[in-house]
């Protein structure tokens, strides 16, 4: 998985805080944000946003992540991009790589798969066919924007013990980077989960 | 694939001029609905809702149905359900089913799929992991809820010849069962795609 | 103000559960809805919605109420229809009415403004510029659906104690209007607030 | 009125079409986004976004302006804010300025609003209840962001000619600020409406 922060609003917490100001007409400080999420003031975060490239996700994983719907996504799709090289282009849960019988099981069925995407895409069944035969490990890389109020309610729901381990991982990088340039607005969330 | 039309606002149509007619204090008739659509007022068709049980969708089409982010999904989980009998329970795209030297390849990748996550599940491996080799073929289900304007908005990307087959199959069923019960508000898609 | 339920989806529980049922395979009975929406599971509730015909609220009390984003709202339009007979078309706060020489000042307030109006129309003034003298008390109607989920959120945001007290009352009879229909989905709510 | 582009989304452009390369594997020139956009792909401009400090609409113009729902809103409270010298404080009109019957009767109600709302406050009502008196004339100031796409859709909703003067003026203002920064986005909706 490889998660890179590609474009966020500048200055993040400067403009959150002239939102909170224009609500009542006062000067307030960026050490107070935290203070107004807890008192149900969110409106004004959401003025900030940032926008994320995650490549080397499962399809499982994205699956999951779009449906989070106050945010947008563009994915690679498999309807117009070939998928290459399968066996090095398919996630592996721990709980499988640390099992040896498990990760044989696990690999041969992706080489079958693999050689029958190809035999089907040499058969002349279209690429948007043939992937229905891709497994759920399959990579996929995609390009999510969302405001800093969205990313909390991901990170509340995505970093919790009870999400899929994938998605938490994602979430919990996505978490910390965002800390680095917002630290008033991420700071309980970043204690509680990094 | 089973479409079932589960839920929809009582009389949709008197609702919807209703609220026309709130915004004018003029009373409207129902065959004005497609004049509004076409000038672009089309806030009053967002307050009659429908609410659509699928089940035997691929997880191709459901990962392409929950982009559509003004709707509500609840979905079956791969994490929490196990996937028995895959061979019965995978979609199989027409270009294979006619296509014989096609057909075996599909079927010997979904029977061997099928192995691997049995073996995967009796070794002890979790549902949320084992799944990881399940392929996009895999059938679902799911309940889907929108209002009539989001709806008109899916079928204008989804019934278009661009779209994926499985996808537009399923909105042209949605559209006639909408258009049965509100065809002052589909007809015009319904004689373009039905 | 007056506020009627004029639609909402037959028999909201049974489809609210049979959408928590098809996440997980599993029959759940309607009595667990409540222990569902506080263990944070709130997509299901979003499958059932409600339309309200509200009439008679203020033009500052609509301002507040269409800033839910998850919801749609037709309101009769300043632009299009003429306010008639403004003294008797305006919400009077308590704190007003119950003092004799605030009410004096809002009348005689009020009867300058309708004459105003109603002299700027008169010179060829359209509405929609002759409405900039109109007060926020204007009374105004609209039509408002939302999801279940979303009217949880409205009401806890707007039935507290910090609200406003005119979208606070509204917001109560829409509660105990939707604790009719829903019990288990309201129930919480109608207990704290009603 | 005074608008401030006050944050954007930094190279907006150069986002935009790495968003559209995720979705096909292929590099994309900036001077195809006009093609996409005509072709009904949209989703990638969602992923630059701005925010504008707007200072001095009217109330009447900033209800309208809330109304598009998919963006984030923060505006000065008439609940916590008082309003001081209403009559240098409030929006006038062309069509009422350029005729001096017609402003004479305006400023008449806009002394007799400005004198009963602070007596109404000198009486001891809240700031909350007095305001009920002020007129939508009543300048006001917000913050707003929305994404590229959504500010698209704003333009062609209100800069379009039947739109009100205000929030027309207002808009084409915002559309020439942008279309400065990303100009292949907006090129087709300045050239229309600039």
């Amino acid at each position: 998985m490889n998660v890179e922060l590609i474009a966020y609003t500048p200055n993040p917490e400067s403009i959150i805080v002239r939102a909170y100001g224009i609500c009542t007409d006062k000067q307030v400080p960026v050490s107070n944000i935290q203070k107004w999420i807890k008192a149900g003031h969110e409106t004004p975060i959401e003025h900030a946003s940032a926008t994320f490239e995650i490549v080397g996700i499962s399809r499982a994983c994205s699956h999951q992540l779009v449906r989070h719907r106050l945010a947008s996504y563009s994915q690679q799709s498999q309807r117009y991009c070939q998928v290459n090289n399968l066996s090095g282009n398919c996630v592996i849960p721990d709980s499988i790589s640390e099992n040896v019988d498990a990760l044989n099981i696990y690999f041969s069925a992706i080489h079958h798969i693999k050689r029958a995407y190809e035999d089907l895409l040499s058969l002349g069944i279209s690429k948007e066919d043939s992937r229905m035969i891709l497994p759920n490990a399959t990579k996929t890389k995609m390009i999510l924007s969302a405001n800093f109020r969205e990313f909390r309610h991901i990170f509340k729901m995505r970093c919790h013990k009870s999400a899929q381990w994938e998605i938490r991982h994602l979430c919990k990088i996505m978490l910390r980077m965002l800390y680095e340039i917002a630290p008033n607005v991420f700071v309980d969330l970043y204690q509680e989960y990094c």
